[in-house]
């Protein structure tokens, strides 16, 4: 094989979920593209990863110091949503119904992958707390085991700030799930926490 | 979103097979990749885009003028297999049971996509066979539609050298296949071409 194609089929399929025979393809198609067009994504590429900063606030990804939502004095500056990583913001703010701020934790407690709290932002959003004007600290972390145990250390944590109230998203049957194919932990929690008609 | 977060998005997601969602996981992995790693991986894509070459003999892609198969003396220069693609060429290579030469189309006729037998590399391929000392052509064409019509224009065309014994890969049911699920064509073709069991 040639080594110019060797190379990057090799570095493509180093890429998660991208094995050899897609990275060919991928390799093909990018041989069909405008060479103008490859340089522009080569250089996304480099520049993202040199030039991307983390916010000094709430740790999600920025191209300043404070990120756009952290900067926008339009948004509730009193309301926190801790989330786990920077993909949980867009999803969140896809929804457009969230008007407060983001904390990103860049991951959750877990023994097994020797990921320890003071890995994780959580001394930056007690900063936060201690500088006060915060009402409520919303929790939407995902309920896998190691997402459980970060919630109950947060809880532990954040209860040392009496004015803020600490809630968590609610957790049910997705709109659109088949109850047939929901798991009973998730239809138990859903029975046990089932709302009056209005 | 961070603009260089979203313009990474944005080019990754130009690559077929990659959506938004994958971009993002895509950019998120990059994040975590060592800069000198992520500069590899761009230098080579670049490199790759900008210094590959197709083989002047055979087609193939190919750092030199002519590919190392072709360059390779100890392989057989009587035999030329005429392949769709690239990857198939590395497909018949992986088996290590091919010791001749290779051509590559370059692509399948087809009226529907506008590709015409002058759009491929017949022509060349005809160069070779006039040059003369080539004693058979194997056509490893796929049996699409379109694969069938270029197989048909070629045996045309490559009966005016008559020295040239024309074959084409066997078809029949895949080893592993279950007969349930092949189509009906294969195991038509199959009993067809049934071999007495020696």
């Amino acid at each position: 094989m040639s080594k110019l194609l060797q190379d990057t089929v090799g570095e493509l399929s180093k890429l998660p979920g991208i094995g050899r025979r897609t990275a060919l393809r991928l390799a093909m198609h990018i041989l069909r593209m405008e060479p103008d067009s490859v340089a522009e994504m080569t250089r996304s590429i480099d520049r993202f990863r040199n030039q991307i900063k983390h916010c000094a606030h709430c740790n999600n990804l920025s191209d300043e110091e404070v990120c756009p939502i952290c900067a926008d004095r339009e948004r509730d500056h009193t309301t926190i949503c801790v989330v786990e990583q920077v993909a949980d913001v867009l999803s969140i703010e896809n929804t457009h119904q969230y008007k407060g701020l983001y904390h990103v934790l860049g991951g959750v407690i877990s023994p097994m992958q020797g990921i320890a709290p003071s890995d994780l932002k959580i001394d930056l959003l007690c900063d936060r707390l201690a500088q006060g004007g915060i009402r409520e600290v919303i929790l939407a972390i995902s309920t896998s085991v190691e997402g459980e145990t970060t919630l109950f250390y947060l809880m532990n944590r954040l209860r040392q700030y009496p004015g803020v109230k600490i809630t968590s998203i609610a957790r049910g049957i997705g709109f659109g799930d088949e109850l047939e194919y929901v798991d009973e932990l998730t239809i138990t929690h859903a029975l046990m926490n089932r709302r009056e008609v209005e």
